[in-house]
């Protein structure tokens, strides 16, 4: 019998470097907010989302591609931008048929990173998109690396959460060596049940919830209420 | 009411710069096996076990103190040196009064970027001596960081739960707004009722239980069987 697939979770971008990237599809997760934003842009007719990574960067691409540019430090929207990482403002008749730009702190960080090293394949994940990831992922025969976004290169467990939601529904088809993959599937398994107020305790809701997010980081846990698979080609997320 | 010191937990050494190390006790965690043995070598009457990195310097200090040198990589004794990282070979009536200079993979190595990065003070902590590290930080009023040495920079489970079982005990007196804290015990209560079960789950488990080591790391995992506090001072771990 073949070995199956090998699949890791990456707790920190800074450890990427660890992982083989090359031969791997990367999921790309940034629960609070980024990958639940761009799923569900791309769920309500956006024709594509352009992650990158700074500020000059989205007002410039935005301008030539005549798209919306989007993107928040510490829960404000960027000086020169039009819009936040709200999954909330990104409604279908407000997105559809238009192109998207957004430069986020962490998410589009460590998607750069992974293109840079060449992964096979770079989507993104969050729990409004839980179903469609795993669907991909099964079928594919390929490594996996759930690759966390945590905050500025921390530990971050609603990542985490989401990495452990994945494992729970395809682990039968990977083969997995790897302690922050079992951590994960026990955090999630943990705390699946009531995740609404389990995600009240971690840090970054500490963070946003200041900002009057609480509605906002609800959404980003809420499973498959966009469900669609967001893939990296050719410079921009579109759908797959 | 003055504020509690922060308690922060790392999960790997490569993101030991993101921490105020500085104001801090940091508290070396290499449950497999490294601080499991440095705590029973000065249970049993050790003078002192100096942490040192390398190979080639662990042989040279050895023979200057006229020390035990010990030492292994991937579960066997390192060419030139005299003994392992086993625990059990450090009885009273072998190590008694003497001197070990000891050479590990991953939990000297973070013990000397503490050191580097200036931290207050370094302890070291497994389950052998737990009561012993919990005892000394909820006395000390100081911002504390548990060090999960990590296997060559990767994420362990061993060294997560040890941080989880003294978050257990001294969480009231610490300030701890850490999402690997409140990972690590969670873990921690999850697994403590069926620890020696779930240990060999662990990745680390497998690469050891191959070699035999079943038996060294029950040990490793039994609290408080070594209940001394090891502290750096002078370029050595003493009994504080």
């Amino acid at each position: 019998m073949p070995q199956k697939p090998f699949l890791h979770t990456l707790l920190s971008p800074r450890l990427l470097d660890l992982y083989d990237v090359k031969d791997s599809i990367v999921v790309i997760i940034d629960v609070f907010r980024a990958t639940s934003t761009i799923a569900t842009a791309l769920y309500n007719g956006a024709k594509k989302v352009v992650p990158v990574s700074g500020v000059e960067d989205c007002i410039a691409i935005g301008k030539k591609l005549e798209a919306i540019t989007a993107g928040e430090r510490d829960g404000k929207i960027i000086e020169g931008l039009q819009h936040g990482n709200s999954p909330a403002e990104y409604h279908r008749s407000f997105i559809e048929g238009k192109t998207l730009v957004l430069t986020t702190t962490n998410g589009t960080k460590l998607l750069h990173m992974a293109l840079e090293r060449d992964a096979e394949k770079v989507i993104t994940g969050s729990f409004p998109n839980l179903s469609a990831v795993c669907h991909h992922l099964a079928s594919s025969n390929k490594n996996v690396i759930l690759g966390c976004s945590a905050w500025k290169d921390r530990f971050n467990l609603e990542d985490t959460l989401f990495a452990g939601a994945v494992i729970s529904q395809v682990k039968k088809y990977f083969t997995i060596h790897c302690d922050s993959s079992l951590m994960a599937e026990d955090m999630y398994q943990l705390h699946c049940k009531n995740i609404y107020s389990f995600i009240k305790k971690t840090t970054h809701w500490h963070r946003l919830a200041g900002y009057g997010l609480e509605k906002d980081l609800e959404y980003c846990v809420t499973e498959n209420v966009a469900d669609i698979l967001p893939v990296y080609k050719d410079g921009a997320l579109i759908i797959h």
